[in-house]
């Protein structure tokens, strides 16, 4: 039973966020390309068996590289249909052809320190991820097990668009005067408690960029994570405002990847990644 | 790209919680043996190779079928070593053997609706589970897709003992009197707004009786799904008392898995087991 590791051990000095960083300085984007590979969804003319995940996922990836500071694959899709393989083939292509970019996987894992460490060696040894999304609910000590990766990231959820999303995240919480939220103590915790060596960002939705302004006061220049552009509606302007500009990960995901079901899907992806870019760039 | 389906689809009369319940009345055992196959842990005398997983696993099963009223494979430990293969098998291989044992995937899902579909068909579909853990940090529509299967059943994280269970689950939330805890507001949604047919369970950790006493107090007679007994220290006997000794699950995992790392490890696993059985019965 060997793990096949993706990515070679990086040294502690080019942690995630570094590299992060390091491509937004050289490529001026703040865009980051959801791969939520849907398969009733896909470009009519891939091949509808083995590997068509993996192919379109790859075509979208040459298509907007230069155009990103990260890509965001997301494991339930490639779960749902027994394609773990094809995933740990597009991280590794990923790597091998764009080594610059760092892979964010979206797996919101949480679960307590001896089964995440499993979790951990999942997203990091076996998929060679550079961060991986995490659910605070169950507390520090599930958090731990992915920071004893001193390279590697985590992006906490803090506060999400979804219609659920405020049945537990906007409670109001603690004895604080003004009322704090559950998800403001979240992003209190994530800076002033959790992140003790400089791996952590936080999921933040881009629906509400009130929000995204009091999360950024709480935490600084602390990488923002942000969904809910394009298809799921968020205001472009108003969220990167609300994000101060900097240290954000606007991602998109079904605006670019579906843009087109036909053969000129990849161009079309491409023109909606270019146009997305500069709608960031642009405020 | 086809999917095996583990398990026929049942007919809502027969759904998760009957299944279970049925199980407890027949066989008289409120115990779940959780699987959370370690490989550093495994019997010395397993082979080291492909299938060892499985093979460790399908051994405890049938030494200690008779004795639960569910299994709990946990994810985690299939997936950090690219065994979701040996998952698939062993599922299939309880449903074919022990057709009235209802399986529960400890995943601990947690993400948007359009997401949760695709996770809701791995546990589901892929895995054929009868049960899933989820997290409710994302709120309802987080669970909803799980609940579009009528004849499955969802468990939600609500207090978990683990040393950081108290980071957000014990803060005092909204403005009643007495003041509620988190977890107390997630036990009431789950009994009073998101178990809309009979699908719902919680997960409540072993460590704190009196906060067992409490959900229970909220949430009637909803099945409560109950970690860390044994190796995690929880108390049995205090455990079934303030779970009202009725429609619990108590999990037990490393006491019994790790009983013997000999080969005696099956039959030292069936001693544990029967211990933990009796134990609960006793009460």
């Amino acid at each position: 039973m060997t793990i096949k590791a993706n990515s070679p051990v990086k040294s502690s000095e080019n942690n995630f966020i570094q590299k992060y960083q390091k491509r937004v300085q050289e490529h001026d984007t703040m865009l980051c390309v959801g791969l939520d590979p849907d398969i009733t969804k896909l470009p009519l003319a891939l091949p509808g068996h083995g590997g068509a995940i993996y192919s379109f996922c790859r075509d979208i990836v040459d298509a907007t590289a230069d155009l990103v500071c990260a890509f965001k694959p997301q494991i339930a899709y490639f779960a749902s249909e027994r394609a773990e393989d094809q995933l740990e083939q597009l991280i590794d292509y990923i790597h091998q052809n764009y080594p610059e970019i760092p892979v964010i996987l979206d797996a919101k894992r949480g679960d307590i320190g001896s089964t995440a460490k499993h979790y951990a060696r999942e997203a990091f040894e076996r998929y060679g991820a550079d961060a991986v999304t995490v659910n605070p609910y169950m507390g520090f000590d599930s958090l731990e097990p992915y920071l004893e990766y001193p390279d590697r990231g985590i992006f906490i959820l803090c506060r999400t668009s979804n219609p659920g999303g405020s049945d537990l995240q906007f409670l109001n919480v603690g004895d604080s005067s003004p009322p704090q939220k559950l998800y403001e103590k979240v992003a209190y915790l994530a800076a002033n408690e959790w992140n003790k060596n400089g791996q952590v960002g936080l999921v933040v939705g881009a629906t509400f960029p009130a929000e995204i302004t009091r999360v950024r006061e709480i935490v600084g220049d602390m990488p923002l994570l942000i969904p809910g552009i394009g298809a799921q509606g968020g205001d472009t302007v108003a969220t990167v405002q609300a994000g101060k500009k900097t240290n954000l990960l606007i991602n998109s995901s079904r605006a670019i990847l579906y843009a087109s079901r036909d053969q000129d899907f990849a161009q079309a992806a491409r023109k909606a990644a270019i146009a997305t870019r500069d709608s960031i760039r642009a405020v």
